[in-house]
């Protein structure tokens, strides 16, 4: 098992959905994604945050196991902050506020323990920070990153960098279609291939996700939930669920990709049946497993005796 | 094999994608679903088109073993005409002109040897008149049927009352959402379970398909696509794959149905390569195979030797 590098935002986030309102909650990228990965490997964080941020939520990171020493506390400072609203069916959501804060002069510095890790997650932050992470890890560091819709319309020379650095690039369907300005996604992965990175995924909601590299594709639908009530975090658990399944198995195959798409995807089901992270913290080793095996279940379909065919109607 | 029994429009499109443009070609549910079955099944078409109607492409049906006994043509008159045009992604359609035609008197009488087919799907049409076509059929015929947004608004109480008398309703998720009155697409799944049929299928269009019964839940995504050209057909399509699948195996346990839905998606995404029921006429038995296959290779991802995930991190 390898050690996973998490960068990005930790925060607090005020949201409503149709099913309930939390305010200045536990939150943040690289919260999400570090609860989700310390499930299976050790785990590295890097962030900021200011006095307001719980000492509970980095307590319960280190009995997880994540290793905090990246994780600046800025005194006098206030936490990134988020507010945002999420309609009827959860798929679109309104940004209500946004404080950057002490996240607005963030300057990840990684421990020296942190640089030779193997793996890691950089969420979505500006491309130049996520360069300068890139620039602090060993070359043999299995890096994903992540981005946002910003990003690639005000950054995108640098984003363009980022790309051509990292082993594999994480973007909903949304942002694919806009980084590779095609509606076509099949179109657009490859698209994105021939920016640099050896895998694409694709997240697609609560309509699955997509794994795309030159000689593989793989598409599962997510988990299915009667009861959602958040989407916070989701992805950035998705991702962390993935990075932290590479680390443990320690290999990059598609066959490895392809079942750490699957732990992503069970994983971020936990993230959404409740608000902030409580989801994830609720999840256990035996529903982890458990979830894993209805989603083969929920995919399978058999081969067919094709001589069938062949015999005229 | 058995027989599959095919209601529904038969129709001439003026269709504009992003990427062409064509006038009155051949189209409507019936044709397409027909064309589908046809690859698989002996089917039975029930339809009503006009003098404007092409005589080749009744041919063509004929020619793939299809029964157009059903098939009325009114002399004097003229077809029904559908036009619209799809935005960028595909995703949303705009309706441009709707003319009924010869279809708005559509009182589909089944030819006697139609009548004990063991299958059937009856395309959206008014509820009233798949009821109609109900009534004809034999108690152990598998009734698929497909319904629209306007019959869920405005003909609910019909449409309740098809719902209770079919085996498997076909939905899009945003049909599925309407008629259950809940965004969570698990949960709608499960009240139109209550609503009477033992299966529901989800249609996602690019996100795949989902099946839901009692005791299985079965979902993939669609076959990817480098080239969409016009999604028009696609539901359809997938409908006549999956109901003409079915009716050559002649079982409908979980086993089969789930691969009826894969087959429907092979299908489906033949449709969508092309305008009108080109992509239909062009597909093989050949490349129907392979597709399936490519299919269950995008869906599997490996079980875990779980004592790796018991050991400490």
């Amino acid at each position: 098992m390898s050690d996973v590098v998490i960068v990005g935002s930790m925060a607090l986030d005020s949201v409503k959905t149709p099913f309930g309102e939390v305010d200045r909650v536990v939150g943040g990228a690289a919260v999400y994604a570090s609860m989700a990965a310390s499930l299976l490997s050790a785990t590295q964080v890097v962030g900021v945050v200011g006095d307001d941020f719980p000492q509970h939520a980095l307590d319960l990171l280190s009995e997880r196991g994540a290793d905090l020493a990246g994780v600046t506390r800025i005194p006098g400072g206030r936490s990134f902050y988020w507010a945002g609203e999420y309609g009827y069916d959860l798929g679109d959501r309104e940004t209500l506020a946004t404080e950057l804060n002490v996240f607005a002069d963030f300057d990840p510095i990684l421990p020296d323990a942190y640089c030779d890790s193997r793996y890691c997650f950089l969420a979505n932050i500006q491309p130049q920070v996520q360069l300068a992470v890139v620039e602090q890890l060993h070359d043999t560091c299995f890096v994903m990153c992540d981005t946002m819709n910003l990003w690639i319309e005000t950054q995108r020379e640098a984003l363009l960098e980022v790309l051509s650095r990292v082993d594999l690039a994480l973007l909903n369907d949304a942002e694919a279609r806009q980084l590779a300005g095609t509606p076509n996604l099949a179109q657009a992965a490859e698209m994105v291939l021939d920016m640099g990175p050896e895998f694409v995924v694709i997240k697609k909601g609560e309509y699955g996700a997509t794994l795309v590299s030159r000689d593989d594709y793989f598409s599962i639908p997510s988990y299915p939930l009667p009861n959602v009530v958040d989407p916070t975090g989701a992805g950035d658990s998705f991702a962390g669920g993935m990075v932290g399944f590479l680390a443990r198995r320690n290999e990059c195959c598609s066959r490895e990709l392809r079942r750490a798409v699957a732990f992503g995807t069970v994983i971020a089901s936990a993230c959404v049946e409740d608000f902030s992270v409580t989801g994830l913290t609720g999840l256990g080793n035996g529903e982890l497993r458990r979830r894993y095996e209805v989603l083969r279940e929920i995919v399978r379909f058999e081969a067919m005796e094709w001589g069938d065919l062949d015999s005229p109607q």
